[in-house]
């Protein structure tokens, strides 16, 4: 199981790293959900082989609810992608200290601009984190994929075609650990995180049910 | 077939909102194609084994054309992708309810700029669509490209250049149910509609037409 | 060989037409090498396992001093894919006619701009032409790489990075057909015509000699 | 081994000509780590089955540290892939003149700017160096990914993440041969140049001993 934490762990360190300094610092403008994409599928080509590159607790609750993965794991690869996730936040904040401390200091986060509305948020996670976990669910765990090549386009394609699509109404974030990131950066706020990470794992477990109902039994 | 459907619809679905938060509500603005291309090559990663991907009537009806798709399940396929979209449409103006209202209410649709010409937008859905339907038939059904792992990207990029060359002259739509998605939000109006959907399914069987007579018979 | 030439003259006739519309007409802006890129690795994976997608004279002339094609089926190969870039340039110029004739008009192409200089001009046209047949020899030809599922994103991607890298200085055409296409549309003269073509198979052979030589003989 | 060092020469050489065009020229603008990205993308495809593609002295000696390369062939390695950057920063100058030679004439580059600071700077080439040779010794030498088919993807994208991330940070070198190039145009002093080489080879170093810790002996 070494093999697999310090993978997760190292794949959403990166992952965060990538969001907070493309997007959250705004170093890729426009382009950061490419610049998000096509990180996200580097990291899942180099990593799902070991870990099948989860990255996502709400994702690893997919698993765990589909029996394919141990409660034991599960909760460790939460832990790790977590920490991951904690310690690119403050990297980032070293690497781009002056971007990211303005969005702190002023409270200028994604959740505070005047446009936001709940609703449209909260539908967006829903909708894009059903998508990522389908796409996972599918190239990763589904039978007649099964060997394929191109799992991290997917999985990563799948969350910049989301960031173009919901970015400015949820912040798109569609994972439990990316959470931990924007409240770190207090670009979201306690209550919101709490009401992401619960339709998330909705999310999830929606996408799992479906997969379950039309995959063939092993 | 329950298999093939949910697939379809999920797909298709998700093709449509992609679409409208992206291009309509101009969400991803100039990068639109991306946005479009990225999360097509996604969602057909994720289905092609199990449904063939279609999420497109011109598709299915070029498949049916060659007998690759019984008379039945090609009925079903056309229905549900377009329940698909459908439920996609609302779905968009439940997220985006500002920009997508304000194109409904001001005739601002795509048809209805002044730079708008028939002629030159036919032959664009027509010629894209022709290069969409030969860009599948290659890939998920010629016997040289069997077991490919590359279908998605073949697919989710012929749209994105389609997007990036037609878009500002046909709305880049080579897509029967895409069409009833951009009537609903009023983008195109019911002659359009009828217009784009014949030229399209057309332009399926053309393509369908070249590929079996170069194609070794099976 | 009818499906060789009917794959080669369809591919390359939607080479130019992205080529035409993305870049030309403008229709893509500086997106353009990504329009260009995408459409051209999607035309690719549909095509290559029949004609090995060569859309490109400069490409074939490799082929055929490498000995991996007949003299015949090599001339046939030019004619069909210049026939296709031809018969997209007017295709073009019905979809857009407005700002490709203002090109032919006013005589605004890109060899007529103010910074272009002709030495930079050859000297980047020699150097991305051999970096394309380098590309297509090795994922196309060689024995390391047989059977392949990424040929058409090598082959796609590089002629888009050529794009961006030498797009202002020259045009980025890398292929005699597509010279063919920018002559009918006059954004280069037949003096350049010439030197271009000229510059390319000149590439396209010092890339062939140099695989020959590191390539392990069948 | 002649033909792994020509395809080692001719990769870096690409790599920076690419490089020193789109983004130190500035013709590809903000999409120059797409522009770079995609151009690594498929070098690498087209090379790595012949010599693993390292283009880089801190891969290559992450390949050596991991006893995956006998150390007259790293010696070999370093050499030619500096003498392919070397060549196009040269070849460069003969492209685009202008915006380089007013680099080097005027001090603009990158390490003069005003916003450059150095620890930020150096953390970035440590972390995305670290992510480059992570990811190249995941696709390219573990065993669990063998034979696959997206090792150029993964390589080249992993890149343009990390140039979209620090590219106003550190310049986004990640690689000492690319060190080289940057001195020959100015963009970096000798002392920064030297502190990125020992950075990036740590990072290498670093990479190489947590991917030993956690791959199967062979």
């Amino acid at each position: 199981m070494k093999a697999k934490l310090v993978t997760e762990f190292i794949g959403t360190f990166f992952l965060y790293l990538i969001i907070s300094l493309s997007a959250l610092a705004g170093f890729a403008a426009d382009l950061a959900p490419i610049a998000i994409g096509l990180g996200l599928t580097a990291i899942v080509f180099a990593s799902g082989f070991r870990s099948k590159a989860h990255f996502n607790p709400a994702v690893t609750v997919a698993f765990f609810a589909t029996k394919n993965q141990p409660a034991k794991e599960s909760l460790f690869y939460c832990i790790v992608v977590i920490a991951g996730a904690v310690l690119a936040a403050y990297a980032a904040l070293i690497i781009a200290p002056t971007p990211l401390q303005a969005i702190i200091d002023n409270s200028t986060g994604f959740q505070h601009s005047e446009s936001f509305q709940l609703i449209p948020a909260i539908f967006s996670e829903f909708l894009f984190t059903f998508a990522l976990v389908w796409v996972i669910l599918n190239v990763a765990l589904a039978k007649g994929t099964a060997g394929n090549g191109f799992y991290g386009i997917a999985i990563g394609f799948v969350v910049a075609t989301g960031a173009f699509s919901v970015g400015s109404i949820s912040g798109a974030s569609f994972n439990p650990a990316v959470n931990v990131g924007l409240l770190i950066h207090q670009v979201i706020d306690l209550k919101l995180f709490a009401i992401y990470t619960v339709t998330q794992i909705f999310a999830g477990l929606v996408a799992s049910f479906i997969f379950n109902s039309i995959e063939p039994k092993k």
